[in-house]
């Protein structure tokens, strides 16, 4: 099983960069996201296969839903993303 | 084949309340995003099954790179999304 990158706040490159390194040492990774930054783990996944590491493949995607608790105890549900990548 | 949703600038709901309707017509549908509305199309799936149609599941998730030339003739690439959902 290979390690999980988290994709936040930071720049796409950051990210790409975490995965390429992960699959240097590993043959699997997983990107995990939520909310918003789904959309920037995709971009990663797809930066990392078609630009730096032609031998991987997103080799499955999973989507769920979390329960978060905000800061006045209310709960909210937020989309989550698990990207698996292996080379 | 169902037919096809794409997810964009509106209000989830308003992509939740026409992937149902899909649902009561067809046993298929595919849910399709592109950029920033990856997130979104993520959500409607994800409250489509969890709230709405729970017999309804996702089926298959792909995401690719397209290819978009810009108004200055620029060309720029894009991740997207396409949701498989079943019930």
């Amino acid at each position: 099983m290979g390690k999980v990158i988290y994709v936040g706040g930071k720049p796409v490159m950051d990210y790409v960069t975490a995965t390429m390194m992960q699959l240097t040492e590993s043959d699997e990774v997983s990107i995990k996201a939520r909310g918003r930054a789904i959309s920037k783990a995709v971009d990663c996944a797809e930066i990392v296969r078609n630009r730096f590491v032609p031998d991987s493949e997103i080799s499955g995607i999973e989507t769920d839903t979390d329960e978060l608790e905000d800061d006045s105890g209310g709960k909210r549900n937020v989309s989550s993303i698990t990207i698996e990548m292996r080379r």
